[in-house]
């Protein structure tokens, strides 16, 4: 299935990776051609793919969003477990995988992409039941870290089940009564990370699935924080407290 | 001056703590009076601002997003540092200060208030320059956490020197190659974080009153975090790695 990236670090990405196959593109004829447009424009002339001049308006159809361009793909493709574990021990570190249990809002689901892929997680797992995939908003949402790090798309309690055959330790973010402080030395080693969506949190079930719940300290009379910045914040808790800030190899 | 604020927790928190005068009190007529909504509406009543049903048409002209509900108030209410160092006396914790310099994306703005209200920061303080200041859509973007701390607009670097006169350390977080990989063993005692714009980081100026400049390690082949998201990453690092957890009293 073909679709629609917009936003020009996410079509940059897609343009460097050869992430998708390319079809049409389109580019604003009053953008002004120069800083991240030029290089999306020399990339695109080096790849061969020709850029059709159009009116702002025709863009606006395609996504409000646009930022000015608009290039036609292939649809996302999806990882599998295999690949995960393929990455860890290519670079030489413990699993480190994020979890996200129903993440609706394509804004936190592309933040949270776009953290797990900085922080050199090895995959994201997202379940298969009632869950929106990774559309072309979650792309330019996650300025194209998406091309840049497995995405599996699975039953999440299979999945957590594999992390724990591996010996990983996986704990669930949470803001309720039955979460523990987090404490950051307890977050070495093979290490599952699950987040929920904001209104909701985590499901029973998957709740269930959890070695631990913990919860991140609310000092002010605010209730929680964003979805994306508290799973961001859980990432980097591990990656700086514990050996998984080495480059990769 | 009056303006128009949504969102059912952004309208739920100024309702709830008075923080604004009220005028007039739109909700769609179609909206479920259930759960927030209906909490929203028993809190009207309380403060005696009636209801005004209206066509969820005339809603989204006051503001897309609106979540089915818009309360016109009065304008934001700035604070002064001096009720910044009142509240850091008051909590009996060290003064921990949030420096945005030009951050444009209300979004990030309103998420980066949020986690500092949640973190108990005793302050956010932003630029009078080219700075968009607490407009509805930072409110709604901060769940109304604009409302529990204070915001003070003054010039940076005279804030920064008030926080220096006072004792305090101040790191800016960047992605350069001037910054040094963060330790957040050193985010502790009386301290400012300093967090620019996405695209373009902190200003020159801005910069040099930093006493250090740090970078979260990029580890995957991303060169950055979402602004809010670093932001937070690094006011909860501090929080976590030092005394600040322990409540208000």
């Amino acid at each position: 299935m073909k679709e629609w990236i917009t936003g020009r670090n996410a079509v940059y990405e897609i343009l460097s990776l050869r992430s998708r196959e390319f079809f049409r593109f389109y580019v604003s004829r009053n953008a002004e051609k120069k800083g991240r447009l030029a290089e999306i424009l020399d990339l695109a002339a080096k790849r061969k793919i020709p850029a059709n001049f159009i009116d702002r308006g025709q863009l606006d159809r395609i996504d409000e969003n646009h930022q000015g361009l608009a290039l036609e793909v292939s649809g996302f493709h999806y990882s599998d477990w295999q690949d995960i574990e393929t990455r860890s021990e290519a670079s030489g570190r413990p699993l480190f995988v994020l979890f996200l249990d129903l993440i609706q809002n394509p804004q936190n689901f592309g933040t949270l992409i776009r953290t797990a892929a900085a922080a050199g997680m090895h995959g994201v797992v997202i379940p298969t039941a009632r869950s929106a995939g990774v559309t072309p908003a979650v792309v330019h949402a996650s300025v194209g870290a998406t091309e840049h790090i497995p995405i599996v798309q699975m039953n999440l309690s299979q999945g957590m089940k594999l992390l724990h055959d591996a010996g990983g330790w996986i704990v669930g973010l949470e803001g309720g009564a039955e979460a523990t402080d987090i404490d950051p030395k307890r977050l070495g080693g093979k290490l599952g990370i699950v987040v929920g969506s904001e209104g909701e949190g985590l499901r029973r079930l998957t709740r269930q699935d959890c070695d631990e719940l913990v919860r991140l300290p609310m000092i002010g009379e605010i209730e929680s924080l964003n979805a994306a910045v508290a799973g961001s914040i859980v990432i980097y808790l591990s990656v700086l407290n514990h050996d998984r800030s080495n480059k990769r190899e």
